[in-house]
Parts: C-alpha cells; structure tokens; sequence
C-alpha cells in the first residue's frame, strides 16, 4: 500500500479523467470524489473502484458527458433523467439540486432515473451536512440480496444515507442492506478472518461467519434478517417509483453490467426553523448521551490522518492511474 | 380470547373515550386507530395498549383535548408542538397535514414535538398510502436498547414506517430498530417459545434466543447489531432537530412516564408525474419479483379475516373497555 499526498492523488486522478475525455471540471470534480472517499478511510468504495470504471466507460456503458435533466417537477419534488452518466457526478449533482430547492421550500427531493454506481454512498450525505441540510439519500442496485428465506438474490442490498449537519464533525450514517457488503465479505477473507457475526448462508443454506462461504452462495444476510430484506423491498419501490426509471429486478445483475440504477435525494434546511447552531447543539448532545462512537466519526478522524500522512492507494491502481494520466 | 365484531368493537371503545371525556368526533378517530390495529392483527399494539393509555390519561399525563399547533414553517416542512395530547390523534393528524403539503408542493414534512406514544407506527403508513402517497415517518422514543458495544439502554428503538401506495392491499412495512420489540418478547415468553434468531444478551453479556434473558437484561439487539443502533440515533438526531422537542435521552424511562416525543412526518405525491396506476403497476411488479412475502401483506389479510370471524381482543380488556364505556 502506497501513500500518496492527498493533492498529488486529486490532481493526478484528474488527469486521468482528462486524458478519457472528460471535461476539465468534471475531472476535476469526479477526481475529488474518488480521492475524498479514499481518503476518509472507505477503501472498498474510493480509488479502488477506479479501475472498473475506466473498464466500464471504455466498454461503453456509461457515458461520461452526459449531464442529468429535469424531466419534470411539482413544488419541491423533482424527477432527473441521468442519462446513464457518471454515478457519482450524477449523484452530487441530484443532491445539489435537492440543497438548493431546500433553500426555498424547506426541503427539497430529487428522483434520478438512469444513473450509475454512485461509489461512495456517504459522499452525498457529507454534501448535504456542509450545505447545512439534513440529508437522505438511497440507491437501488442490481439484485445481489435473497429476501428472507429464499435462495434466489432477488433484492438490492440498496443503501441508504442520513445525514446531520454539525460542522466540522458532521454525522454522517451510510448502511448498505446486507449486514457486510461483498467489499467487505472480500476484505475479511484476504485478511484470513472470520466475520465478527454471521454475514449469510452457505450453500448448504447455514448461517456462517465465513466469508467466503457466503461469497460462494452469493447468499448474504440481510441487515435483521426479514427486517432489511423488507426495507430493501420499500427503498427499491420508491425509488423506481419516483424516478420513472428502473427497479431491482430490471437491472442487470453482473457488477460491470449494473448501469441504469435510481436513486433517491432528500435535503432538508436544518436552519428552517432557527439558528443552526440550535441544530449543532442537539446533535451534540444526543452524540455525547450515546457514550459511544457516532456514525462519520471514523470518517473524520481518518480523514485528518490520510492528510498527514498520505492516502493509502494500492500500488496497482495508483500505476494504472499514472498511466491513464500519462506519466 | 374473544372475538369482537369489528363495529361494535369501535362503537364500543369510542364509548369509552367519550366517558373518559374525549370529544365526540375525538373519540370515534380514537376508537377507529385501535380497532384497526387490532383488527389488522398488531395486537402488541392495539387494544392490548388500551388499559396503559387509560392509566397515563388518568394520571394526568396525557391531555386528551390538547390539539396539535403549528409552530413555524418554510414552503412545504412544517412545525408542529403536539402539546402532550393523545399519541395516534396527533400523529394521524401530522400525517394528514403532511399529505395536504404534499398536494401542493409534491412532498410534505411534519416535523412534531411533544406528542406521545402513537402506538402502531404501521397506521400513519397506511394513512398516507390511502391518500395517494407515499408516506414516510418515524418516532424517537424513550431509551430502551443499548447502543453496539455497550450495555447501558441509551438509545430508543425509533420505529420508521414506508409505505407505497397499491390500493387497496397497499405495501406497509414498519420497523422498530430492535430486532424484537419488548412486546414481542413477552409474547415468545408467554408461548415457552425461544426466538427463532438471537434477540439480545443475557445479563452475562452473552448473546441469546431467550426472551426472558432479555427481558431481565433489558439489552435488546439492534437491527444490524452496530447498523440499527447507528440509525436509531440518527432517527432520534433529525426528529429532535427538526421538531425542537426531545431527544431519546431528555425522555422519561419508565414506559407509563414516556411523554413528550418527537416524530416526523414525509408524505411524497406518488401521482406527482404522472397517473397513480403507473406507480401502482410498479410496485406490483416489484412484489411479483420479490417473490416473497410483501410489507403489509400479513396486515391486509388478517384484517379481512378479522373482519369475518370478529376482532381477537383479551377477555381482561374488554371487560375494562365495557366498564368504562358504562355497561
């Protein structure tokens, strides 16, 4: 594992994009993206995804000029066509409208149809939190999830993010559907671990703590069991719903194929009703009363070390980087 | 366990709110909740809650004239201070205001302060699924569930309903952020039952299937293990916020002292851009494809059933709701 400094790694994934062909400020933009999620400590979703999504724009699937469009609204309600762009400029790009029609209305919503892997999904909840909005966000995915008592991977494992603003320290909570995501399912096994709870079945249908068993079922547990297989379920529907665009079960299940996702945005105005600082408050409180650690604490102690002391890139993808970039 | 016509079960507990001093048209909307909790077979949260309802109204804790007030708003997110009156009024009444917001401006927020329990979450689903919506809320309630690694109850278990509009068998799903709520432990001890997966630790900090091990150690399992405990404090951060009223940790501990609650209320047009059959034909084909059991599904059957052969109420509650009611 290398470690890069945090401006060499921005600067140089934005040449790489350049050299693809994206526009100089979207390069620029995606690039922060990538090397703000690697450098909050959320490796399996930063630079480490950076190779399959110069595959998959290379292979055509997604389009990297495409800019989302308002297909229509209502009020505070808005549907975006995402043109099969990038996921997660899309994604910040959704989230940002939602902030700004927070502005005006109090809260703003955005359904984004015919988007992609948004990567990190936290990404868009630090966005709504320094924006000063309480935010929510969700994604459908392909179907990588079996509901609850079936062997078929029917459901997303859908992830969902709240957010509240507290600056600098903004709480920040991102869960996925599964109790481990096959990121992690992978990570443990490299490391030659145990899960610390049972992740999902083996192909004898037993619940198991091995990682690769259940890498080899595909049959991952979902968060509570028939709990976060029925929010699955209600996050997926709103989802496809809202946006006009696809579901779970239209999606295609290979990862390099999954192209066409929808997602959801939520921002509300944490300022509406009073000072912010009000708001700071409580989150401070509630934070201090949990006597525990607080979702995006991680993130943000991680955050001030990667600065320090380097990013950690693989050295695989941090050459294919440079290549890309030309050096 | 009796069987109770639905009618007369309703005229019967409208009665008794009416002697308790409800006004009329207070007491029918009263009477209709928990009827239709019962009837829909949630009977943890029906009328089995009628006797604790009574003693906290009695004890002055609960003010049953007290009508819900807006306290501020900006475009379609309101506030409301619940002014301690009776939980299910003012909540359906939240709900309801959500729906007429979300009328105009295609999504509506109710952010409510100082309510009380609202006993079934499920029913505000419902509610905004029968207008149309879709509907969102949730409630903080007080600390009953360990955050992940400690032993100490400093979270609530903060139910959050979604709903999706499919009339009439609408798609409800409804979460506490407890595995098992306490109610159902008593219903798996009072059966000799032991959980089907592990519900919490014993007093010796040992994870376990035991309901009564539970119920001693008072340490429920968050959904998810860390998962729900870091959505239950987010839940409880943004209804706090957002209502200016109390979070898990300013509430009382005692369940018969538990007052003073705040909640949130999202209710989304789901014919916003379109027809409503569109979102219903989606959501239809997300169930088919789900090939499982649906959110709301086991509600929407029972309460035919319940409908035929008479509502199932314990012998000991309706003799009290009959006494009150005067007969």
């Amino acid at each position: 594992m290398l470690r890069i400094p945090y401006e060499e790694l921005e600067r140089t994934v934005a040449d790489a994009f350049r050299k693809l062909g994206f526009a100089d400020e979207r390069a620029l933009r995606c690039a922060r993206l990538f090397a703000q999620t690697t450098c909050d400590g959320v490796y399996t979703h930063g630079m480490n995804r950076f190779p399959r999504l110069v595959r998959m724009i290379r292979a055509g699937r997604i389009d990297i000029h495409a800019v989302p469009e308002l297909v229509a609204s209502q009020g505070a309600l808005e549907r975006w066509d995402g043109k099969r762009g990038v996921g997660n400029l899309n994604a910040q790009h959704a989230m940002g409208r939602a902030i700004e029609i927070a502005g005006r209305h109090g809260i703003g919503a955005v359904a984004l149809a015919y988007t992609n892997h948004w990567m990190r999904a936290g990404s868009y909840g630090w966005q709504a939190a320094e924006a000063g909005c309480i935010g929510m966000c969700w994604t459908n995915t392909l179907p990588n999830m079996p509901p609850w008592g079936s062997s078929e991977t029917r459901l997303g494992n859908n992830p969902i993010v709240f957010a509240v603003p507290r600056p600098p320290a903004h709480v920040v909570f991102d869960m996925a559907m599964s109790q481990f995501s096959y990121g992690a399912l992978g990570a443990y096994r490299e490391r030659g671990e145990q899960l610390p709870v049972d992740g999902g079945f083996d192909t004898a249908g037993r619940l198991t703590r091995d990682p690769a068993a259940i890498e080899e079922s595909q049959r991952v547990l979902p968060v509570g069991y028939w709990k976060g297989a029925g929010l699955a379920l209600m996050l997926d529907m709103i989802a496809a719903i809202l946006s006009g665009g696809l579901a779970t079960h239209q999606i295609p299940v290979e990862p390099e194929r999954e192209v066409g996702v929808s997602q959801i945005f939520l921002a509300i105005n944490s300022g509406a009703f009073g000072p912010r600082s009000a708001a700071t408050e409580m989150a401070d409180q509630i934070v201090a009363s949990a006597g525990s650690h607080y979702p995006g604490q991680r993130a943000f102690e991680l955050r001030a070390e990667n600065r320090k002391l380097g990013v950690p890139v693989e050295e695989a993808v941090w050459r294919e980087v440079r290549e890309i970039a030309g050096f």
